[in-house]
Protein backbone atom coordinates (compact mmCIF):
# COMPACT_ATOMS: atom_id res chain seq x y z
CA UNK A 1 0.00 0.00 0.00
CA UNK A 2 2.67 2.32 0.76
CA UNK A 3 4.85 2.60 -2.56
CA UNK A 4 7.50 4.67 -0.77
CA UNK A 5 8.58 7.86 1.32
CA UNK A 6 8.03 11.06 -0.97
CA UNK A 7 9.39 13.52 1.67
CA UNK A 8 9.87 14.27 5.58
CA UNK A 9 8.71 17.49 6.49
CA UNK A 10 10.41 19.69 9.15
CA UNK A 11 9.00 22.52 11.14
CA UNK A 12 11.10 25.72 11.36
CA UNK A 13 10.75 29.07 12.60
CA UNK A 14 12.75 30.99 10.15
CA UNK A 15 12.82 29.32 6.73
CA UNK A 16 15.93 31.48 5.25
CA UNK A 17 17.81 30.06 8.31
CA UNK A 18 16.99 26.78 7.77
CA UNK A 19 17.93 26.63 4.13
CA UNK A 20 21.44 28.09 5.01
CA UNK A 21 21.74 25.63 7.29
CA UNK A 22 20.91 22.92 4.94
CA UNK A 23 22.62 24.04 2.32
CA UNK A 24 25.99 25.33 3.77
CA UNK A 25 26.21 22.75 6.84
CA UNK A 26 24.54 20.15 5.87
CA UNK A 27 25.51 20.48 2.08
CA UNK A 28 21.84 19.56 0.63
CA UNK A 29 20.26 21.39 -2.28
CA UNK A 30 17.73 23.66 -2.15
CA UNK A 31 15.50 23.52 -5.46
CA UNK A 32 12.60 25.83 -4.49
CA UNK A 33 10.65 28.12 -2.36
CA UNK A 34 6.77 28.42 -2.30
CA UNK A 35 4.16 30.49 -0.40
CA UNK A 36 1.33 27.86 0.32
CA UNK A 37 -1.60 30.51 1.21
CA UNK A 38 -4.38 27.41 2.16
CA UNK A 39 -1.31 26.42 4.54
CA UNK A 40 -0.05 30.48 5.70
CA UNK A 41 3.19 28.55 5.10
CA UNK A 42 6.44 28.67 3.23
CA UNK A 43 8.05 25.75 1.64
CA UNK A 44 11.29 25.12 0.95
CA UNK A 45 11.95 21.85 -1.18
CA UNK A 46 15.53 20.06 -0.59
CA UNK A 47 17.01 17.37 -2.79
CA UNK A 48 18.94 14.62 -1.86
CA UNK A 49 19.76 11.28 -3.83
CA UNK A 50 17.80 8.46 -3.24
CA UNK A 51 13.53 8.68 -3.95
CA UNK A 52 12.39 10.77 -1.09
CA UNK A 53 12.99 14.46 -0.24
CA UNK A 54 12.82 17.35 2.50
CA UNK A 55 10.69 19.96 3.20
CA UNK A 56 11.34 22.91 5.37
CA UNK A 57 7.93 24.72 6.48
CA UNK A 58 7.97 28.33 8.10
CA UNK A 59 4.77 29.38 9.18
CA UNK A 60 3.70 33.19 7.79
CA UNK A 61 0.83 33.17 10.75
CA UNK A 62 1.12 31.95 14.21
CA UNK A 63 -2.38 31.51 13.23
CA UNK A 64 -1.82 28.01 11.14
CA UNK A 65 -1.06 24.73 11.56
CA UNK A 66 2.83 24.88 11.44
CA UNK A 67 2.46 28.04 13.47
CA UNK A 68 0.30 25.93 16.08
CA UNK A 69 2.63 22.94 15.97
CA UNK A 70 6.17 25.17 16.40
CA UNK A 71 4.25 26.76 19.59
CA UNK A 72 3.53 23.26 20.99
CA UNK A 73 6.13 21.52 20.03
CA UNK A 74 9.31 23.56 19.16
CA UNK A 75 11.08 23.00 15.40
CA UNK A 76 11.34 19.56 14.51
CA UNK A 77 10.43 16.67 12.60
CA UNK A 78 6.37 17.60 11.57
CA UNK A 79 5.36 15.02 9.28
CA UNK A 80 6.25 12.11 6.72
CA UNK A 81 4.54 11.53 3.26
CA UNK A 82 4.21 8.39 1.81
CA UNK A 83 3.44 7.60 -1.60
CA UNK A 84 0.18 5.85 -2.32
CA UNK A 85 -1.61 4.60 -5.81
CA UNK A 86 -5.24 4.88 -5.63
CA UNK A 87 -5.31 7.49 -2.77
CA UNK A 88 -9.66 8.13 -2.66
CA UNK A 89 -9.66 3.89 -2.51
CA UNK A 90 -7.05 4.11 0.59
CA UNK A 91 -8.45 6.57 2.85
CA UNK A 92 -11.84 4.58 2.52
CA UNK A 93 -9.91 1.35 3.64
CA UNK A 94 -8.28 3.22 6.22
CA UNK A 95 -11.47 4.53 7.89
CA UNK A 96 -12.93 1.26 7.49
CA UNK A 97 -9.95 -0.05 9.91
CA UNK A 98 -10.77 2.76 12.56
CA UNK A 99 -7.99 5.62 11.13
CA UNK A 100 -9.60 8.91 11.80
CA UNK A 101 -8.68 11.09 8.67
CA UNK A 102 -7.85 14.74 8.89
CA UNK A 103 -8.62 14.75 4.69
CA UNK A 104 -11.51 12.30 3.62
CA UNK A 105 -11.15 13.40 0.57
CA UNK A 106 -7.49 14.24 -0.98
CA UNK A 107 -6.85 17.63 -1.97
CA UNK A 108 -4.31 19.84 -3.74
CA UNK A 109 -0.99 19.52 -2.36
CA UNK A 110 2.08 21.99 -2.48
CA UNK A 111 3.60 20.79 -5.71
CA UNK A 112 0.27 19.80 -7.47
CA UNK A 113 -0.40 16.50 -6.22
CA UNK A 114 -3.25 14.81 -4.52
CA UNK A 115 -2.61 14.44 -0.74
CA UNK A 116 -4.69 13.73 2.31
CA UNK A 117 -3.30 14.07 5.75
CA UNK A 118 -4.33 11.00 8.84
CA UNK A 119 -4.95 12.18 12.21
CA UNK A 120 -1.59 11.23 14.62
CA UNK A 121 -3.80 9.51 17.18
CA UNK A 122 -4.92 6.72 14.71
CA UNK A 123 -0.76 6.42 13.54
CA UNK A 124 0.88 5.83 16.52
CA UNK A 125 1.42 9.74 17.39
CA UNK A 126 3.19 10.69 14.34
CA UNK A 127 1.44 12.78 11.52
CA UNK A 128 1.47 10.93 8.19
CA UNK A 129 0.64 12.71 4.96
CA UNK A 130 -0.44 10.24 1.85
CA UNK A 131 0.37 11.42 -1.75
CA UNK A 132 -1.12 10.25 -4.59
CA UNK A 133 0.95 12.04 -8.24
CA UNK A 134 -2.24 13.90 -9.82
CA UNK A 135 -0.74 12.29 -13.18
CA UNK A 136 -1.95 8.81 -12.17
CA UNK A 137 -5.05 9.51 -10.13
CA UNK A 138 -8.10 8.14 -11.35
CA UNK B 1 27.60 15.97 1.99
CA UNK B 2 23.77 14.08 2.42
CA UNK B 3 23.67 11.23 -0.08
CA UNK B 4 20.03 9.95 0.52
CA UNK B 5 17.84 9.49 3.53
CA UNK B 6 18.87 6.10 5.10
CA UNK B 7 15.88 5.49 7.24
CA UNK B 8 13.16 7.38 9.13
CA UNK B 9 12.58 6.05 13.15
CA UNK B 10 9.04 6.40 15.22
CA UNK B 11 9.63 6.22 19.14
CA UNK B 12 6.25 3.64 19.58
CA UNK B 13 5.64 2.29 23.13
CA UNK B 14 4.42 -1.29 22.47
CA UNK B 15 5.92 -2.38 19.04
CA UNK B 16 3.43 -5.60 18.39
CA UNK B 17 0.78 -3.34 17.89
CA UNK B 18 3.07 -0.89 15.99
CA UNK B 19 4.00 -3.93 13.41
CA UNK B 20 0.79 -4.70 13.41
CA UNK B 21 -0.53 -1.10 12.35
CA UNK B 22 2.27 -0.73 9.55
CA UNK B 23 1.75 -4.29 8.19
CA UNK B 24 -2.01 -4.74 8.40
CA UNK B 25 -2.98 -1.37 8.00
CA UNK B 26 -0.71 0.84 5.66
CA UNK B 27 0.37 -2.33 4.22
CA UNK B 28 4.26 -2.59 4.56
CA UNK B 29 6.42 -5.11 4.91
CA UNK B 30 8.17 -6.39 8.68
CA UNK B 31 11.77 -7.54 7.63
CA UNK B 32 12.63 -8.41 11.11
CA UNK B 33 13.13 -7.12 14.52
CA UNK B 34 16.26 -7.06 17.06
CA UNK B 35 17.18 -6.24 20.39
CA UNK B 36 19.26 -3.39 21.15
CA UNK B 37 21.04 -4.04 24.27
CA UNK B 38 23.40 -0.61 24.10
CA UNK B 39 20.12 1.21 23.32
CA UNK B 40 17.97 -0.76 26.25
CA UNK B 41 15.28 -0.71 22.53
CA UNK B 42 13.70 -3.34 20.28
CA UNK B 43 13.60 -2.29 16.82
CA UNK B 44 11.93 -3.41 14.01
CA UNK B 45 13.03 -2.97 10.17
CA UNK B 46 10.23 -1.49 7.59
CA UNK B 47 11.22 -1.73 4.29
CA UNK B 48 9.58 -0.12 1.31
CA UNK B 49 10.30 0.84 -2.05
CA UNK B 50 12.08 3.02 -3.08
CA UNK B 51 15.63 3.85 -0.85
CA UNK B 52 14.45 4.76 2.55
CA UNK B 53 13.21 2.65 5.39
CA UNK B 54 11.68 2.77 8.32
CA UNK B 55 12.26 1.84 12.05
CA UNK B 56 9.87 1.40 14.97
CA UNK B 57 11.88 1.91 18.18
CA UNK B 58 10.69 0.61 21.43
CA UNK B 59 11.85 1.31 24.68
CA UNK B 60 12.92 -1.86 26.73
CA UNK B 61 13.44 0.23 30.07
CA UNK B 62 11.83 3.31 31.16
CA UNK B 63 15.63 4.50 31.21
CA UNK B 64 16.67 4.84 27.79
CA UNK B 65 17.05 6.99 25.28
CA UNK B 66 13.64 5.84 23.41
CA UNK B 67 11.78 5.65 26.89
CA UNK B 68 12.56 9.27 28.24
CA UNK B 69 11.52 10.35 24.27
CA UNK B 70 7.83 8.66 25.22
CA UNK B 71 7.75 10.30 28.22
CA UNK B 72 8.58 13.88 27.27
CA UNK B 73 6.81 14.04 23.81
CA UNK B 74 4.82 10.63 23.52
CA UNK B 75 5.24 7.94 20.44
CA UNK B 76 5.72 9.44 17.34
CA UNK B 77 8.71 10.12 14.41
CA UNK B 78 12.03 10.21 17.06
CA UNK B 79 14.95 10.71 14.19
CA UNK B 80 15.79 11.02 10.66
CA UNK B 81 18.92 9.47 9.82
CA UNK B 82 20.89 10.56 6.05
CA UNK B 83 23.54 8.04 4.64
CA UNK B 84 27.05 10.11 4.12
CA UNK B 85 30.44 8.95 3.28
CA UNK B 86 32.93 9.59 5.27
CA UNK B 87 31.17 10.04 8.61
CA UNK B 88 34.50 11.10 10.46
CA UNK B 89 35.13 13.81 8.19
CA UNK B 90 31.78 15.25 8.14
CA UNK B 91 31.42 14.98 12.03
CA UNK B 92 34.81 16.84 11.51
CA UNK B 93 33.25 19.64 9.53
CA UNK B 94 30.07 19.86 11.75
CA UNK B 95 31.76 20.20 14.69
CA UNK B 96 33.84 23.50 12.90
CA UNK B 97 30.94 24.35 12.03
CA UNK B 98 29.35 25.51 15.49
CA UNK B 99 26.99 22.12 15.18
CA UNK B 100 26.98 20.16 19.00
CA UNK B 101 27.48 16.66 18.35
CA UNK B 102 25.84 13.62 20.47
CA UNK B 103 29.03 11.03 19.32
CA UNK B 104 32.14 12.95 18.33
CA UNK B 105 33.04 9.52 16.83
CA UNK B 106 31.06 6.92 15.22
CA UNK B 107 29.97 4.52 16.72
CA UNK B 108 28.11 1.28 16.26
CA UNK B 109 24.43 1.37 14.93
CA UNK B 110 21.98 -1.52 14.94
CA UNK B 111 22.32 -2.67 11.54
CA UNK B 112 26.16 -2.76 11.89
CA UNK B 113 26.68 0.28 9.80
CA UNK B 114 28.68 3.18 11.82
CA UNK B 115 26.13 6.13 13.22
CA UNK B 116 26.69 8.99 14.61
CA UNK B 117 24.11 11.31 16.03
CA UNK B 118 23.95 15.31 15.76
CA UNK B 119 22.37 17.58 18.87
CA UNK B 120 18.64 18.83 17.91
CA UNK B 121 20.29 22.14 19.24
CA UNK B 122 22.33 22.60 16.89
CA UNK B 123 20.08 21.35 13.88
CA UNK B 124 16.60 23.27 14.22
CA UNK B 125 15.45 20.70 16.61
CA UNK B 126 15.59 18.13 14.70
CA UNK B 127 17.20 14.68 15.91
CA UNK B 128 19.11 13.59 13.06
CA UNK B 129 21.64 10.18 12.79
CA UNK B 130 24.05 10.20 10.03
CA UNK B 131 25.18 6.64 8.97
CA UNK B 132 27.82 5.52 7.15
CA UNK B 133 28.11 1.43 5.22
CA UNK B 134 30.44 0.02 7.15
CA UNK B 135 31.67 -1.76 4.14
CA UNK B 136 32.68 1.80 1.99
CA UNK B 137 34.42 3.55 5.28
CA UNK B 138 37.62 4.56 5.15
Amino acid sequence: MLKKISHVAFAVANLDRACEFYRDVLGAEITGRKFVPEQKAEVAFVRLGGTAKLELLAPTSDDSPVGKFLAKHGPGIHHICFEVDGLQQKLDFLADHGVKLVDAKPRRGAEGDQIAFLHPTSTLGALIELSEDSKSAI
